[in-house]
């Protein structure tokens, strides 16, 4: 009665029963599961709670339950863990599914080979309708449930394609080289992440195929894992911003945040204390008229907001457009336009602003113009550093936005200085 | 031949080839197109081409467009034209088509009614499997190809769901009830899109049914419009974060990005005057010990760093947990050890580099107290203001990143300011 409580659920909600129970019952209850309740839920739990899971079950139950998972969830589960500690879990393993598993750990994180599966169900072209649904139920316990059966040649290279709802509609006598779709769409096994997520996003597919050079069908990715990655890059992309480290979410513990955010923080610190050496070596300048700190903070707190604003906007195209030297170019001169208008219009208004405020006609142009300058250029800063890390394939963590946040405060400093200075014999 | 393959393009393919067409030829490549083709390739189209289009086709083709069209596509169409243009596009359509889609119309914006389309099909659980199919059959050039059957009873009531691959493997005899899962998870036609998206992300479904409070199937939401609804929520985070004005990408025009993001940058300098007048206001200190002005940068920059990464936190976190008191509550004592955690580190390292350079111990004291001070301030104040945002149902997207620096900015002048003006007679 238990078991078929627990069939009937969802693999997420098997899971939050498991995490709401007292530590006591768990090893109890993790062994009134069977082995694809127990696969169903591990897939569910964060690596931490898998690893526990997988000691309580001891080597050989895990063996047989790592059997059952899903290839790409089993090599998100061990990618994380030390060699010793994968090498110990294979071991319960059949040879051919841990096999499988390390080719797939051998490909490089975020590509297609990474994210695929290898339970699917492939047919051939001269499978009647029939014959193809014979093959899907012989293999329905194992394979996912992802609404096309794949077509391959004798070589097993990919040729078509075929939905199970062409198959429900089909007369069972035909053959599915008739019915199949030939033109499909596929994904090489290093194909970045988020070009497959593209793909799907763009066609609306449940599923897309992988192939290697010589187009032969080694995979497929699911739609589900998609919305994953969607996600991750999203999160990722809120990292590089806002320079908040990896990974942190509701759940982190606050020395494990703490420690994430504490590097760019430092960094940061010391990038501040050269805007502070600038002023240090304007003091004289300032020392003169005072009436300059006054716009120094909006001065450096606009730039800085306008490089934000350009490297959001960068960040986000960067994930989900094709990028080529035509779309980087008209992206710089756009931006590059942006810049004047902004400059202009925010430089026109604090020149008003600092006329009226301060009565003094050149304090106004001073402090318009550096505005005009500087927003420009924060705009560009904002614009191309994140283009030229993205074009030297460095990560562009690196262009986080407080990071250009600091290096404008910097750029800000020395033009609204620079400009006083030169006119400061009309300010006294 | 052209039909053959037209037929043989995905919809997206279709919409590249007409937007890469001289604008001379669209029209004719238009009228070669039928029905449905025309159909697929208005959904993949930007709202101001789409109308472009509807225009080329004239109000008879359009209306008959229109009606081939997925109501929820066709309601994201009509959301942002006038009155009067969308009565005259409803009025080529066929009376039921025009109502349903009036229907989703009327559903407030991101909600489940919004997204979700009629183009499903639903069975009976006294159907045979043989039944069932047949009635796919009948209906496949219309239906959404999404996988599942929904089952209702009399009253239209949800009771169950099959998958195409249930009926494919199950006997053509049995009965629907006997194969169909029951316990099957819906949505409300006003649940929040992004809750919708929560539930297709945890449950890994390739569509979702929305029910109405009598829980009568009334629509099902697929998993492709779900990733845009992801992508979507995504980039609407990122524009909170970096205060960079409502959708702006790799596609808009200089003029219309410039002039969404000036709102927010205007608002900015207001604020930014006002830090302006802090310091002003502590002239008199700033004036006695030059030094001061030496750590200011770093001292605000560092407030607003802190602020942005939890800022970020938290934004992300409201994007995919489930939101309580107790979560709310730890979250704020976390981010509160982490303030802690962070303003201690960065304090005594400032100390000491103050010490070291200026050569002055009550200085090192001064500025390391005013960033211990003022990191914890920023943590909270990057916490607590988008939470209490997000608690009084305001939209968080005032609390923008560059808004919570600048705020930042303002506690941490008056906070180091204060601190130095204190100790004023230790310094001289
Ligand atoms: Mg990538
Ligand atoms: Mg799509
Ligand atoms: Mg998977
Ligand atoms: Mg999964
Ligand atoms: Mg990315
Ligand atoms: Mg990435
Ligand atoms: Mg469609
Ligand atoms: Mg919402
Ligand atoms: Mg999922
Ligand atoms: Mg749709
Ligand atoms: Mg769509
Ligand atoms: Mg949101
Ligand atoms: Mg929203």
């Amino acid at each position: 009665e238990f078991e078929a409580i627990i069939d009937e659920l969802q693999p997420y909600d098997i899971a939050q029963i498991y995490a709401d129970l007292p530590e006591k019952h768990r090893t109890r209850f993790l062994f009134f599961l069977n082995i694809d309740a127990l696969a169903d839920l591990i897939q569910e739990l964060d690596s931490e709670e898998q690893i526990d899971v997988l000691n309580r079950l001891g080597i050989e139950k895990s063996g047989k339950v790592l059997d059952m998972m899903d290839n790409d969830d089993l090599a998100s589960l061990l990618e994380d863990l030390s060699p010793e500690k994968i090498a110990s879990l294979l071991s319960g393993m059949k040879k051919g599914e841990a096999k499988i598993v390390q080719d797939i750990m051998n490909y490089p994180a975020e590509t297609a080979g990474r994210l695929m599966t290898n339970r699917f169900v492939w047919i051939r072209d001269y499978y009647t309708v029939r014959e193809a649904v014979d093959k899907l139920k012989s293999f329905a316990e194992l394979a996912e449930t992802i609404n096309y059966l794949y077509v391959v040649d004798q070589h097993r290279r990919l040729v078509g394609v075929v939905s199970y709802r062409d198959l429900l509609i089909a007369d069972t006598q035909e053959k599915i080289r008739d019915i199949m779709y030939e033109r499909v769409i596929s994904v090489l096994e290093d194909t970045d992440q988020e070009e497959v997520a593209r793909l799907i996003e763009r066609y609306d597919f449940l599923a897309i195929p992988v192939v290697n050079a010589e187009h032969v069908l080694i995979g497929i990715i699911t739609v589900d894992d998609i919305i994953d990655v969607v996600i991750r890059e999203a999160n990722e992309d809120i990292e590089k911003l806002s320079a908040s480290g990896k990974s942190i979410d509701f759940d982190t513990k606050s020395f494990v945040a703490a420690y994430r955010r504490l590097p760019w923080l430092v960094l940061l610190l010391f990038i501040g204390l050269i805007s502070g050496s600038i002023i240090d070596t304007y003091s004289t300048t300032l020392k003169q008229v005072v009436a300059l700190a006054f716009f120094m903070p909006m001065i450096s707190g606009m730039t800085g907001n306008t490089g934000t604003q350009s490297l959001a906007v960068v960040v986000r195209g960067l994930a989900s457009n094709d990028i080529d030297k035509r779309v980087i170019t008209k992206l710089i001169f756009r931006e590059l336009f942006v810049g004047v208008i902004i400059g202009v219009t925010c430089g026109v208004l604090i020149s008003v602003i600092a006329l009226v405020w301060q009565g003094n006609f050149i304090l106004g142009l001073v402090v318009g113009s550096s505005l005009l300058l500087t927003l420009i250029i924060g705009t560009l800063a904002g614009t191309v550093i994140p283009l030229i890390l993205y074009r030297l394939n460095i990560d562009p963590a690196i262009a986080s936005g407080p990071l250009i946040t600091t290096l404008n405060d910097i750029f800000s400093l020395v033009t609204y200085f620079g400009i006083a200075t030169m006119f400061i014999e009309y300010l006294l």
